[in-house]
């Protein structure tokens, strides 16, 4: 055959790009890719106008109205060009983080969680330790519930270290590093099993709260529903959180014992009312339920009472009780029994309409607003009228002894505002946002008092109204659940899609939208349509993007992004070995980088127990490999200078190819060696 | 306390809003939702520019030039305006298949494949069997690979109605039914535990193809490196699919035993090659590597000769050659040896420059389009060629004896197009588009012959380059592998982002870009960066959207999505109930509606086998439950007429409340109930 027009000379150039650069445009480590590197305006083509011909062409032939191009030109990102914000949303019963950009809306990654992902190589050799850590009564879950991310705080602000979220479905609790967004902790709550699947911090991260859900006895014991009032009951568990390691410190967390009253969200308060927590809850009916038994549905029977009850915690007296000592231990957990919380007055209620969804405390620290579900309106209480009421007790009694103050006294305002008020987000103009779900909309409304003079609009008044597609539970402010919201933009969490997006079948995407609240006056716009079909987001907490500092690759080679340092474990590049420790162990420790692992071919013997090591020694930015073993379940994903570390049985003779799984250069394909387990003879 | 401003009146409303109605909008039954509701444009405020006041302040506001405000008025979506086309696309080591919406690149869902996905409800008491049927030496996978989706085909074309998709980790086929866009079957390939993750379907779908990847034993039985030329193979597996059935009928399908040269992607001829398939491979030295030996690794062992070879496959003939009972036992899998395939010309090979990844077939099945990876050319195979030289025996043998057909009788172009030529798909005008990696490059270049009449320039030419972001990998264009493509558009699955997207850690999103394409020369816009950070996407393909007829709900209420057809199992409403079987066995049957599930109260005793059964009995678009049960990794996404059922042990005593996890109404927190596990006394 000819090779004539075959480029052999060509072979050197590209078999060294392929080793040494693979790919175009790398960053030197360390450093920080720039954000919104300006391009040059060129000249329309179109001076008078402004816009080019092309566009117009484009508008009428796609028949945009003009709100359409302006939306289209306010969330369109070109090349390069990051988004604003960082939007850190739950997934619901996926389990997982889901981070997105505003306003592009475009989903930048997930957080892998309480759910193995091979993508990320979680739970497939690397992060096992961790998911198996929150198992249930020695049962490892593979799914989690999530709801409620929480950033870390700093006085009450967002300082992008860590996100904390919960897992509704078995109430955990677990830790992310925004170092490196990866998740470096679960927790599994030793009284509960249900929460509601939030995490709250307390304004420097001395704790992260956990509220409870539906009623249990404690550890879940069985007792009889029909012991409902007596065994049956609630928490609020305060994990403490240790900043300099990285973790949550169970030895220091405790809990407190509540009424079964199925608490839902809680809030922590800042400013005013720094060391104080608030909390919903739906069934202080203490309906239990039997729809079979010809009783009414749950539904209806936790929803017969006009009120429920807020929850008012004094945590940093509840933080002074437990470190006197004043606990009982039920599975092994410090608890503060209901009996302290009334001696060390811990815990007040105060009437709430009715099985109320969120509470959320204004920017100052000052109010705290409940929306009221199946009551049309929000209703604003004073921490201050709430701290008079307390000092004069003015209260009655719940059924367990505990203060309910006297609703007028702690209310400040009731807002009317619509069907199915959910949740209430701030921004910096003195507005408060609340999600309207039976309505389908978003209803924009005015704080008062101290707020009042920052827009032209009446206080304590609804403003506006704007619908969202279709049925929204939350909705997200940039830094909208702190003192100082960014309110620029609005995302609403609608549940439902219906129509929105071409059918993919009889499971719809969600449908968050994106909203432009930076003017006054009830002018919102709808933005954006995004569908969200690879989980559920609940509640989502919106940062600047300018404030996280992830890494771009780990800090040296050999990084063990457990315990975020160097290993002493980690192989180098010149340590690469095969080693038998004894009949049945063999250790590999493997170097990865563009393009081949080394050593290229592993031998064991059927049956061996085999530790596996392997190290990047990548340092560029974006210099990814995967590593896969076929029929062991191992899937790693390495990033640069990160080192890894799992054990397996070698179960089955048989030759098993490995392979590089994520695309790392021209020869990538290449990237592969074999494991040979040999029959035992 | 006063309940004057408590409006009680409205708690029936309420009440009632949430158990009839739920959410808004619900659309009857059966009824498809209308795509691309036109909606009237409205004047503009600025009549002689076309273009409204606000869209040109916020042009030079976000300083965007008129290519950015075209690309954004050419890919915004306004709210309940449906995408043009989808894309299925694998996810790589994320282990499912991404569908996203065309052009407004948006992930529209997820459909969970290899890997257990909690959202969806796959692998968590539901779906558990057809992962299972998956497994590797007996034992449970619960991750895979996913590299190439296919796409059934009537006459070549796209038909809309399954999927199919390869797992390159463990060499494994899954068929996915796209009237509800979910898993139905995973086989696992009896002879082969590596192939490159490809489905390739014959133009009426009788065989689904998949290809091997790196040489290993037949069944990957032990056998020593040095025994690779006499003991490792390739293979391609025919998988015969019973569209009757929906299934891949395993009886009927067999492999061809192939040369240990690493085979790569495949693809299926039509019209004049129908009959035929076509195979890169990129090892035909054999090369084995060893670098803690000293030797090369593996990357340049296998890229030293200038050729490897193209497979030639006539799969009609060795369909015959099965069908006349010409073949060994393989693990019990019928497998066409090497002997066999000369017998009866059913492989040839032709050499093909250089490590090649793709091979793919022009619109009219007559050319097969060769990308060189290292070799800066594409070359262009003509089939009627490739006939002659088979006829006139045109051909010398390699080392097993398979005949190695001349190149220069086969080749009818070569055309240079730059450094690191991966994969090519074509448009309707003749011109073809070839990913060029290194280049990080789209090239898009003529065809000729036949082709030549479709545009205006010269053909067999390189027409232009358009940098993407960054290193391309794969490229789809909407129906462009097939006899019919419509090429508007082009994605191109670039493996690099690097600084193109916010910082999100060391782990970064892929960047998939979308293309405008239709007009003619080198004019190729790029529209849209979209970050992609749950999987790594290999191949896509892209369909009219209008093709796919997906359900909206399951057509009768207790369907069970297995059978797709109504299960005599399935409990309707009045069928609730709870039956012990026996001392150690206990059977439920439960209904989910809005907002409750009956019954509400199941117990059972410690130790007993648990068996549960749960329909929804809604029919409503959108209407869909969630069922968990804490502590026994259960989850259930329940949709419209939905029939499940799970089994499990209730090894531990204790109350566990269920509840649903999908927001499906106002009253969708109160949608639980108790799970009562009794100690046995």
């Amino acid at each position: 055959m000819r090779t004539a027009c075959i480029r052999t000379a060509l072979l050197g150039t590209i078999l060294q790009a392929g080793l040494l650069a693979g790919c175009g445009g790398g960053e030197p480590s360390g450093s920080t890719a720039q954000p919104g590197t300006a391009r040059p305006v060129r000249t329309s083509t179109d001076g008078a106008a402004g816009l080019p011909v092309d566009a117009r062409k484009v508008m009428q032939e796609r028949n945009l109205s003009p709100d359409d191009v302006t939306a289209a030109l306010r969330t369109y990102m070109p090349s390069g060009r990051h988004d604003d914000f960082l939007m850190f949303a739950s997934s619901g019963h996926a389990g997982q983080v889901i981070v997105i950009g505003l306003p592009s809306m475009r989903i930048l990654r997930t957080i892998a969680v309480y759910t193995p992902e091979s993508w990320q190589g979680w739970g497939f050799g690397a992060g096992n330790d961790v998911i198996a850590a929150g198992a249930v009564d020695g049962k490892v879950m593979t799914w989690g519930d999530t709801h409620h991310p929480g950033l870390s705080r700093t006085k009450g602000e967002y300082d992008g270290q860590w996100l904390f979220i919960a897992d509704k479905a078995h109430a955990r609790m677990a830790v992310i590093d925004l170092r490196d967004f990866e998740t470096k902790q679960i927790v599994k709550n030793p009284i509960a099993i249900s929460d509601h699947g939030g995490a709250f911090a307390t304004p420097d991260t001395d704790y992260i709260i956990q509220g409870g859900q539906y009623g249990h006895p404690l550890a879940w014991e069985y007792a009889d529903i029909e012991e409902y009032d007596t065994r049956y009951r609630g928490h609020a568990t305060f994990w403490k959180f240790d900043r300099q390691r990285g973790r949550i410190d169970v030895e220091n967390s405790f809990a407190l014992e509540l009424p079964p009253y199925w608490q839902d969200l809680f809030q922590v308060g800042w400013g005013p009312s720094d060391g104080w927590s608030f909390g919903n809850s739906i069934n202080t009916e203490r309906y239990t339920g039997g729809i079979e038994k010809g009783r009414p549905p749950f539904e209806s029977g936790v929803s017969q009472s006009d009120t429920d009850y807020l929850h008012i915690i004094n945590w940093r007296a509840a933080e002074k009780a437990f470190r006197d000592g004043k606990f009982t231990r039920v599975n092994g957990f410090p608890v503060l029994t209901l009996d302290t919380l009334k001696k060390e007055n811990i815990l007040y209620f105060a009437p709430e309409p009715k099985s109320p969804h969120g509470v959320d405390v204004a920017p100052g620290g000052d109010f705290m607003v409940v929306s009221g579900k199946l009551d049309p309106h929000v209703t604003v209480y004073s921490f201050a009228k709430i701290q008079q009421a307390i000092a004069a007790k003015n209260w009655s009694l719940d059924p367990y002894g505990i203060p309910v103050l006297d609703f007028d006294a702690v209310v400040e305002a009731r807002v009317e505002l619509g069907l199915g008020p959910l949740h209430t987000q701030f921004d910096q103009q003195g507005y408060a946002y609340t999600s309207l779900f039976l309505d389908s909309a978003v209803a924009r409304w005015t704080l008062g008092g101290p707020y009042e003079k920052l827009n032209p609009d009446r206080p304590w008044s609804l403003i506006g109204k704007t619908p969202v597609h279709y049925n929204i539970g939350h909705l997200a402010v940039p830094h909208g659940d702190t003192p100082k919201p960014e309110g620029r933009y609005l995302v609403a969490l609608n549940k439902w899609s219906i129509d929105r997006f071409a059918p993919v079948g009889p499971l719809l995407p969600q449908n968050l939208q994106l909203l432009d609240i930076a003017n006054t006056g009830a002018n919102m716009k709808l933005l954006y349509d995004m569908p969200m079909g690879i989980g559920e987001p609940h509640y989502a907490q919106i940062i600047r993007a300018d404030l996280l500092k992830p890494w771009n690759a780990y800090p040296e080679i050999g990084w063990d992004p457990h315990t975020q340092a160097v290993s002493p474990h980690a192989p180098k590049q010149g340590d690469e070995k095969i080693v038998r420790r004894d009949e049945r162990t063999v250790e590999v420790f493997m170097t990865a980088i563009r393009s081949h692992f080394k050593p290229e071919h592993v031998e064991v013997l059927e049956g061996d127990r085999v530790i596996w090591h392997v190290t990047s020694v990548e340092r560029a930015l974006d210099a990814v490999h995967g590593f896969m073993l076929p029929g062991f379940n191992i899937m790693l994903s390495i990033e640069p200078g990160e080192y890894q570390r799992f054990e397996f049985t070698a179960d089955k003779a048989g030759v098993y190819p490995f392979y590089c799984t994520e695309f790392c250069s021209a020869l990538h394909l290449e990237m592969m060696g074999y494991f040979f387990v040999r029959p035992r003879s």
